[in-house]
């Protein structure tokens, strides 16, 4: 029987994507564009209403029931607008209300949120975050994004940046991180961190010239020491993130996804042996340490997650 | 008109106080006792039962609804135990349920929670951190506690030990803590710690001898540039983890109380400079920091609030 339907847009610095997702979070339709990511503001929000046209053109359209939207942050969700560090174009642009005006969304309530919570909410709603009420989810690619559980209950922050765990100093008396701290946790343990410890380490790529994490995974894997040692350096600090973030909060588990958490074992290896040593405390030493479950779909099924959290609040 | 009462006992490692706190937080009536810190489990809940005799005879008891019991960590509300580092007579002692055998007490809701976790509920409750939703309450003294409150509610985390922010590494690489982790908060932002450092870089005490970090703010007041050195590091260190929480969990205030905070604009100026330049995102960069307001009495008025608390959920 046809039922209530969520509608969902997930933009990042590549695609937007759109989709429409049911009450159990399948995913019934998606489609994506390619990010006009040099675009300026209106260029880039023609893309998003194109998708939008797209999915309203849908036969399961009437069945929508809310709007949500996952982007590439930082976001501000108390005022509804988004600054993605790859678009230059969107700088506090009103992604939501602009949104909220495409003639299909008209009536329909649209959520915004940031695409590491979104992932985070998708994760507990279906995926590898579901059995537990406080979690840390983590997505660990370029970069490093986060999102937190608490209490059963996704933890968006007033602005929705919460579970900004790529941006805690580790080494508070370190190197400067571009941000303006100390060695912050994305510069040692994201996918770029990774191969540029590798690669200061001497390590060189095998015959098909990959330089990237994927490249320092695949020689990890056969053994390679240096690149062992790149992913051993970068799990150690992922380590004491979420240790840290265990201790400010009590964690039950930290679920980990992103490109890099697709090198499997060469990752979660030494960062559960690492997390034993930093998560000493007796709260702190149960932490499950689990992969994503949703790969590429996370994104579209976390922002349906938002949409679908709003109408639960309203109800 | 004699209204409802809240009971409360604080157990710290040197006294064990209790009183009977109104609804709107004033503390009517207080006493307390030495700990028998080396006492074995009987002695340590003598103590307890002593005290709660005392309040129980007061003529105002029989106004009370609810107990509420701060005591020095680790506990485990869920468990309903106390293992407080400085009392080596109580391993998983439960407390909860001991205190709820005594005649007085046995019709009335008991409430458990760490010591930190109370002042945070008393800062939010009547003290500094009133008028905000997200704060985090540092106490600075021997060691470094900590609490949090998310959207307006006390975040105890399920074993009562959220926001134990003296127990982050702040230098994942560096020197092992007696916790098994590197280079924690509280071994360099504690009293103990101002006190060692400034000892370690040659500085020495005034006429009065006082090596404590009392001592060194004492000098620092006076210019002393090797004691103010050892604030500015405590400080630095300090602004590392609370801008680390404030990048988790987003929020509006820290509000730092304990015998170290009391040198006042020794630490809260070096404080902020520093904070400025860890919290550097846009959502952690309007974060308020303002002293503890509820001296020595934060304590019971904290294990009152959270006995009002849970008056308050059962409603």
């Amino acid at each position: 029987m046809p039922g209530p339907l969520l509608a969902a847009l997930d933009i990042g610095g590549t695609k937007i994507a759109g989709g429409l997702v049911d009450p159990r979070g399948a995913l019934l339709h998606r489609l994506q564009v390619p990010t006009p990511a040099t675009g300026d503001r209106h260029e880039l929000m023609a893309a998003v209403t194109h998708v939008l046209d797209e999915l309203a053109r849908r036969p399961e359209w009437p069945r929508v029931r809310a709007l949500g939207i996952g982007s590439a942050g930082p976001v501000d969700i108390a005022a509804g607008t988004v600054s993605p560090v790859n678009l230059p174009g969107w700088r506090e642009f009103p992604l939501r209300s602009e949104a909220a005006t495409h003639p299909a969304v008209r009536d329909l309530p649209v959520v915004l949120g940031g695409d590491a919570v979104a992932m985070t909410a998708a994760e507990h709603w279906r995926g590898a975050a579901r059995p537990y009420r406080n979690a840390l989810c983590l997505v660990v690619s370029t970069g490093v994004g986060a999102g937190l559980v608490l209490d059963g209950r996704l933890h968006t922050g007033t602005t929705g940046n919460a579970g900004h765990l790529g941006h805690i100093s580790v080494d508070f008396e370190g190197r400067p991180c571009p941000c303006g701290a100390r060695v912050c946790l994305e510069g040692l343990a994201s996918g770029t961190a990774i191969a540029r410890t590798a690669a200061d380490s001497g390590w060189r790529p095998g015959p098909d010239g990959d330089t990237t994490a994927t490249g320092v995974a695949t020689a990890a894997k056969s053994g390679d020491p240096l690149a062992l040692a790149a992913f051993d350096r970068a799990a150690q600090a992922l380590a004491a993130g979420i240790a840290a973030t265990a201790t400010l909060v009590e964690l039950d588990v930290a679920v980990i996804g992103g490109g890099v958490a697709a090198a499997g074992d060469i990752l979660f290896t030494p960062l559960a042996r690492h997390l034993s040593s930093y998560a000493t405390l007796p709260f702190t030493r149960s932490l499950h340490l689990v992969p994503a479950r949703l790969g590429t779909d996370a994104g579209l099924v976390g922002a349906a997650a938002l949409a679908r959290r709003a109408l639960l609040a309203h109800r």
